[in-house]
């Protein structure tokens, strides 16, 4: 079992009736997430064509940022709000889809934006299944 | 001009014909109420009725984490994203309506809380007033 | 009084023997600059001259993280630890002095360069004196 | 390979002489730090006895505040400052070392503090080592 996991579990309040597994899914993707974009940005500053990633930096720098908190709201079980979780899954996946797609049209060219779609798209996959089993 | 307020008005990018003057509200009044909310709930949390005050306590860190990275994302107007925009300040309105609401509902008891209420209260408005901006 | 303000004077805890003033601009300033760094490392990254302010956009996304976390660190009385606190300020000045020194290289050139060092400046000074201030 | 190491392995600058494994080792113990202290400190919030948590679980805010800020300074590679890299982790190493201990204590009675406790010490001891690394 992973941290965020076991966390979960010993948690008193329950999942809130919400799925488990799509509950820690989405902690973990968007942790996962708010890293790799973190350090993609970074990695395409440091790019002799960071002109042409201009787009690509200010993207995963939004996502790292709606990832992060949104991987801590996710976190709080106690008295669980569900209207803001969904709002802001919601953000959490359009910044995830924005993000897997503008890293995906350089992945080609640059392998840290290959790594960091694919941490976008499980994230996005993970906040969508979590909004599906919020109902 | 706030610091705020400097930094919008010296940024290559336009303001992405967005209402300047709504867009740097909402900017400071994310900041604040990000940093308000973190203060109540450390405030809620050393009270002696604390057991009556753990939702507030939720609430107020879940508002910070969201007004933080709404002032974030609002911050950044290169190649901006109308889309990941409305979506976060859709969650930030959401969250500061919530913890508006908790907050108030201690300002009575405890004056942080009715301090806590007015920043929460004057974030959710301005983000509503950019989503009217954005149209 | 700012709401930062209101928010101690309305802590149940008292300052524990700090400077209220010093920790109140502190808070203030760190709160102020994490915002001005997001804001000018975008700004740099929307300048045609991109390539030769690298260093200034990762030194100012640098600071506005730390100076993120110590704002909030600080903004918690609650069993006040003092130890962590010098800590975080020594990072925090050590970050708002890079960024001042790298910001200010580009000042002439960049106007947002130049609002973004005075944030970095009064940031770095209020940590300072809080840190004298503790003792 | 993780996220965070495919990341660090995929970035254009190289790891600036640093010891790779130490370094993913900690930006990955400071990403699974703070997420299991901001679930901790819920945890906390909705145990019976919270009264008596009330520094365990400003402790963990604390801790989650600092080590994310670390987790993201670590990430960024291109044009890397020692001075930064090294007070930051001796803050982390801080929280950390405050945030096992308190949650240790009570970790006979709370399943959460023990799990996070582990992850404090962890990430404690990560930080150590790569400040060790940097020399």
């Amino acid at each position: 079992m992973t941290a965020a996991a076991q966390m979960l579990a010993t948690h008193p309040a329950d999942a809130g009736g919400v799925d488990r597994d799509a509950l820690v899914e989405c902690i973990e993707a968007c942790v996962a997430c708010a890293q790799a974009c973190t350090a993609c940005a970074d990695a395409c500053l440091a790019e002799e064509m960071v002109t042409e990633l201009r787009r690509c930096i200010r993207t995963n720098l939004n996502c790292a940022d709606v990832c992060e908190a949104t991987g801590r709201v996710l976190s709080r079980r106690t008295a669980s709000d569900a209207s803001l979780t969904r709002a802001l899954l919601e953000a959490c996946a359009t910044a995830c889809r924005a993000c897997g797609d503008e890293c995906g049209s350089h992945a080609e060219m640059h392998e840290h934006c290959r790594v960091c779609a694919e941490a976008c798209r499980r994230c996005e996959q993970a906040c969508r299944a979590l909004l599906a089993a919020l109902g």
